[in-house]
């Protein structure tokens, strides 16, 4: 997948928090700190995570990115480069640079149905979204694709991100605002807690639109981002490994917002919540011990827990009589879960997950066997 | 179960870190508090947690508590007691009175398997232990039985542990040993991460042996609890739901203790290694991904994997030709995996788990429906 600028654009990148970090993770890094956060294309490979292959794999990336800047005519620290797939292989450069010319002959604004088919690995189906953004000083758009996490591959799969803008926006406007829509959406998905060696969202903005983004527009630059990254990122979620359900955790009642994530995601992750959830059944009692277990404040006697606005717990007590009516809600396929931690606080956070089946556990388990 | 002691003896326990404490949770700590760790009884019940069940479940617990201290002669804050089973059910305080008649009329030293079956839930097999300690002294013995993690309860089921020891040891002894037994054995296992509302460890020190606990002694007291906390906790991982395999995880080249536990039990948790393990599948990049996730220090280019003491994965370089061969060692019922994050450092800690299979999807997606 080669994605292409006119000319360098601002260009702001999220990474995985991995301490594995595979090769084009470290080599577009260091190329975004180089060019002081200009791009002019971005390179993907699926099917090979160029991750634990040591200095060989260090030197196909950087041989990708001077390969492209070569190609579309830039330095090569302009040049953006992620790959999806098994981890441990070493990556072959032929294969890259044929790709990379062919992708080259193959360039079109209307190309992006083969971009987002070519950085899938095993995704059940291509994910891509886009808004348009109005505002006082004219209308700009937001697009992207992603893949996500089909984990059939021997190791996860690899969520990565890929945000368009054509706005005009300064590289470390660009940044802020990529991190904080990325907190609420990519980095507010689970399926099974699991953290990528290669997880990127790139985003890159090329003024087409003739709007500029100023303190003023910040806030509808960040609208436009989220919007976008969110329905991706719950894309991922519906495709996730084995999931037959898309799951919304909401935790409020926090004093602060950290500890409404850190228990929303300690849920989300629970395998007796993602067993029960699957099975259908309103177990309120795995809520609240998963909520309890997270390291929060969390208040029982004031505590409570709705599943698609269905009461089962509320300041220490069960609501057991609804139980019938909340199964019946469970058998569909999208699960709105609000647990309120009692603290009092006004803070909340959501994570989407999905359910986990015994699908998720034969596919990961019979890979090679 | 009821189990009792001639006089009150020291006593001492370890209760679970979750928030939402059960009912006997709350009482335990608090008598033990007020008696200044003594204790001449212990009463659990299972098949109700007594858990979210409000002011009337710490009315049943205190109830409970009053009950036995008048059937054996001591005072109230003298009795802990314990529960396993369903959360968020009402317990039948006629019922636990019924069982602790019963229970009196059937006291014996020679009783511990019916104990022991009293307390399981769900577990597959009953899981007791003894051993004898050889002092310069004289002998003494540390004995004790766990029920544990068959996880078809609407909640998880509940850890529980009960230590006897005939030596002689004061209360503050007791539970300095107690505590530092814990850390390193049912502190030390998990099956999915999850930690109860009731999970409690108790132990009781009588003095019968004659042997008397003093700091040169304490070394042997702590190796006596260990050995036979550490049978019981591999038993319940052994016993966990859907289990077919026992795996320890090892991580050693660690900076602090800390850091390798913290690293051992992300690898332990990680639902795509224990899916591999289940599978049988050698792949030494789901644990050097775990690792780099679980957020302590770790180097990946001086990090090392070896299955059943194949090497994997070693100084950056995957040793693929090793794959075969421990894919054999993996259809195995016992495995050992050792990461070594590469920092030089020389602590280490470890884990016990056991594999994740459909079937512990199904037992706990399909509980009530």
């Amino acid at each position: 997948m080669l994605l292409t600028a006119d000319t360098p654009v601002s260009a702001a990148a999220v990474f995985t928090t991995n301490k594995t970090q595979a090769a084009p993770v470290v080599v577009s890094r260091s190329n975004l700190d180089l060019s002081g956060g200009r791009a002019k294309a971005i390179v993907c490979n699926s099917g090979c995570a160029n991750a634990c292959t040591g200095d060989a794999g260090m030197g196909v990336a950087r041989s990708t990115v001077d390969f492209v800047a070569q190609k579309v005519g830039c330095r090569p620290e302009e040049v953006l480069v992620a790959s999806t797939g098994v981890i441990g292989v070493d990556l072959s450069l032929q294969k890259v640079q044929d790709g990379v010319t062919k992708a080259l002959a193959a360039l079109s604004r209307d190309a992006h149905r083969n971009a987002m088919l070519a950085i899938m690995t095993t995704d059940p189906f291509p994910k891509e979204a886009a808004v348009r953004v109005e505002t006082a000083s004219g209308a700009f758009h937001v697009g992207g694709m992603a893949k996500g996490s089909g984990m059939i591959e021997p190791l996860m799969a690899t969520m990565l991100g890929f945000l368009t803008c054509d706005a005009q926006v300064d590289a470390a406007m660009l940044r802020k605002a990529l991190t904080s829509v990325t907190r609420d959406t990519f980095n507010a998905i689970t399926v099974d807690g699991e953290c990528s060696t290669n997880d990127t969202v790139f985003a890159l903005a090329n003024g087409a639109s003739g709007v500029t983004i100023d303190d003023s527009l910040y806030p509808a630059l960040e609208a436009g981002l989220r919007a976008v990254a969110k329905e991706l990122a719950i894309g991922i979620v519906r495709g996730g490994e084995g999931a037959t359900k898309l799951v919304t955790i909401r935790v409020i009642g926090a004093r602060e917002w950290a500890h409404a994530e850190r228990a929303a995601r300690t849920i989300a992750n629970s395998l007796l919540v993602k067993t029960a959830i699957h099975g259908g059944d309103p177990n309120w009692g795995r809520l609240v011990a998963a909520a309890g277990r997270s390291g929060v404040p969390f208040e029982l006697a004031r505590a409570a827990v709705r599943i698609g606005g269905i009461v089962l717990f509320d300041r220490g007590q069960p609501y057991d009589q609804n139980a019938e009516k909340a199964a019946a809600y469970l058998s569909g396929k999208e699960i709105d879960i609000e647990v309120d931690l009692g603290t009092g606080g006004a803070e909340q956070a959501t994570i989407w997950t999905c359910d986990l089946s015994a699908e998720y556990v034969r596919i990961n388990a019979d890979y090679r066997t």
